[in-house]
Parts: C-alpha cells; structure tokens; sequence
C-alpha cells in the first residue's frame, strides 16, 4: 500500500515494553492511541506483539469506530496454514509469552496445534546495537532455541518486530526444515484486505511514506540508525512528541494507581 | 552503615536510561530526586552512572541544603590512585561513554592520566536476563573489551551499576593485569566519609536494611529476583509508587517541551 499516509509512534522515551508489568504496558498503550487518535486516522495497527497479547482489548473499547488490528492474530492465522505437523513455536518478550496470546489464537482456528513459546529476551538489545549478524546473536539464539527445535516443531513464529531482523542467524539456528513467519508481513496483508473491505483503500499509488509523520518521545542518538534498519531507506522525518502531550492528566489519573 | 535507613527509588516502568537522550535522562532524573527529597532524606546518592554522567549538576541546583553524591567521582577517584601506566578504560551506557565524564573527572585530579571510553550496551540487559555467568556474557565482553585490552590499560571503571555482576566475566576477559574498579565501592565509602565529616551518621550499629523502603515505578515479573542478585539477600518491601506522583504537573511541564 505504497499510497498510504502512515502516522507513526515510538515510544522511544520508555521502550522497550517487553519485561513491564501488564498494568504498567496498558497505560503506556492505551496513551500512545490515544495520541494517534486525535490524529485523524481510519485504522490504528499495534505493531508491537507485547502490546497486541497484552492490551489490545482495552484498546479496541476506547477506539470508538476505526478498526484496531495487532500483529498476533494474523502471525497465527498463518502458522496454522503453514504447520503440516502441528507443532508450532513462539519466541517473543517476556510479556508476550506470558500473555500466552498466540496460543488463544492459534486455538481459536484449529485447537489440536501444540503451541510451545519461548521468551528471548536479548533478541531486541542485540538488534538495537547493531549486532544481529554477529557471534552474540548465534550463542544467543542457540540459547533459546534449542529446546523449541527438540520439540519438533516445524514453524516459527517471530513474535516482536525486531526478531525479523534477526532472521538469518535464527534460521542457521533451526535449520531450514523450520518455517519462519514474520507476523508484520501477516498483519500488513490483513490490514490491506480490512481497509479494501470497508473501501478505505488510498487511490494513490505512491508517495505515502513522504507524507508520512514519525513521531517519537526522546529523540535517542541510535534512533534514526535504527529506523533506516527496519525501513530499508531513511526516515523522511520524525518529530519529538513530549510526554505531556502523550499522557494528559485525565488520561493518566483514571488508569494507573 | 549497617544501621543507616535508605530510601530507595528504581524507576522500572522507564529503565535502562542509558540508551535515551541527555534531555529524557535530565528530565527522569530530576523527577526522581523530588520524589526522594520529600522524604526527609539527609543525602542523595545517585546510584546510576548514566544519571552522574549526565544530570548530577542540574539535581545539585535543586537540592536545597543536602549533600548530593554520584558515582563518577568516587570511581574517578580511585582508578587515579591505582593505574600505574596512567591509562585507564571505562566501560559504561551510551549516555555514561558520550558525556566522557569519567574523562573530566580523572583530569580534575591527574591531567596526564589517559582514559579510553567503551560503551558495552548488552550488558546491562545480559544481567537482568540472569546471564552473567552464560557464553553470551564470554562473547559480549570479547567483542566490547578487547580493543580496550590492546590499548594497555592497567586499570578498568565498571561504569555501570550492573557490571560488578559480570565481573568474574569482565575479569576473565581482560586478565588479571587489569584492575577492576567496582564505582559503587568507592562511593559507599564517600557517602560514609561526608556523613561522618557533616556529624551526621546514624547511631545505630545494624536494622537499617530491615527499616529501609524501596520505591518501584513497575512491580515488574523480575523485579525481586533481580534485587537479590544485587542486594545478596531477599529485599525486605518494595513498594509501587505511580508515574503521577513521581511527575507531578509542574515538575514535568519545565523540563520538557
């Protein structure tokens, strides 16, 4: 959808998520959308899967009428047509595993999957310094994977937005006879297919990541490296938000004790 | 001080620090101090290298009549009185390695000293993922401390609270030519030396730990497990104290636009 205006949020001031309290991830949730609301948008994606296992309900009830998708439910619709032996493994933060959001999913579509998950805490740390393709990664990953590849399962669900950019040196880990899925490539396909649906659909072809807005609420020295990372190209521009405009007082008071 | 009560405030629903910008780090830190400041305390310690490093001259302005100590210069302090070569490393967050000031300190007391700065990003996440002791922490300190290594440095600052941790994989690495110096040693030490001189220690001989109070922003899943590894014993209370009543209004609407 290279036509899309995209307005996006990192929360660079309190990132990561991951290792947070449940309660401590809602409130940061459910502030970064309602800043995004107020922007005039038709769809909110959760592109993070701690966010998306642990607060997306409460989102979806104070998101009034737009459609509010997370990155879990696709990642899983497409393990369950990929596992031919029904084994399926999840590596994700510490608070995505414990939500055990995947395996609700998975169990929604087809409930004689076996679903195994697996925290990898260090994987989002060693993307971030720039480290995914050397030996920290390998030792890493041989680390957490082992016991998922003695389980036998043959897909691989990557479930944080960062373990993608680990891909190489996890697939080496697993070999190839395990099947890789990338739930952003699942969750963009769905968000596509939502929005044609509702014909919502951008009638440009092009230039939506020009007029696109970035926003973050510390500009970090590493965060535009990191972002060229992810996006393949630069950041056409990011604008520091501040903690008070993300979290007004009637907002914060009413959620957090 | 076995008898001294302390106050102590972990703010886990924003940390680590040491990746963000001087500008986000000033602005937790201030927050952070008045917290503690209305607790009638008779010294603040900065027990984060990221924090000394970066906002210890923005908290001394606002604290009143109390003595205010980071760890930069306890541990300046003692390498200068160690290194025989006069070449020092210092291994730190990002924030800690970009302000060099354990640089500023050390040439404070000994122009001709020469420091060299490494940031070692991974470790902190390494130790709080309970790995200090795993090949990932071997392969990590090779990749960020050899160049160090090569330098002929006779002295190495453990510039960071949670590299004591990892100090049997930090020694090992380096060899035992090189001397480790633990920062958070030689500030226990200078906080007794100030109190002592300013006739204010407390009369008592022990109970202090038992009656002390610590203050998390997040009861995160791994807070007390990560406590005991620092602390050598189990931590006696932990209290959750909320993101709003460590920035109030006022506070935050001054510091961060």
């Amino acid at each position: 959808m290279p036509g899309e205006r995209v307005a996006y949020l990192g929360d660079t001031a309190r990132c990561p998520y991951g290792g947070r309290s449940d309660e401590a991830i809602r409130l940061f949730a459910r502030q970064d959308a309602d800043f995004l609301m107020k922007r005039d948008i038709k769809m909110l994606v959760v592109a993070c899967n701690t966010v998306s296992s642990v607060g997306l309900d409460a989102l979806r009830t104070s998101a009034d009428d737009i459609p509010v998708i997370g990155v879990v439910v696709p990642g899983a619709k497409a393990a369950v047509l990929r596992t031919a032996e029904k084994k399926v493994g999840v590596i994700g933060t510490r608070a995505t595993v414990r939500a055990d959001s995947y395996t609700k999913a998975i169990h929604d579509l087809d409930q004689s999957v076996i679903v195994y998950g697996q925290a990898c805490s260090l994987f989002v740390p060693i993307v971030e310094e720039g480290l995914a393709d050397h030996d920290v990664a390998r030792v890493a990953a041989q680390h957490y994977l082992q016991r998922l590849v003695h389980l036998g399962i043959d897909c691989l669900i990557l479930g944080c937005t960062h373990y993608p950019l680990m891909m190489e040196v996890i697939q080496e880990t697993v070999s190839t006879r395990i099947q890789l899925i990338d739930s952003a490539l699942w969750t963009a396909k769905e968000a596509q297919d939502i929005l044609a649906a509702m014909n919502l659909l951008s009638p440009h072809k092009a230039g939506g990541l020009e007029t696109s807005t970035f926003f973050v609420t510390d500009l970090t020295p590493t965060f535009r490296e990191t972002a060229s990372a992810f996006l393949g190209t630069s950041l056409p521009n990011a604008e520091k938000v501040s903690l008070d405009e993300l979290a007004p007082d009637d907002s914060k008071k009413s959620t957090f004790q």
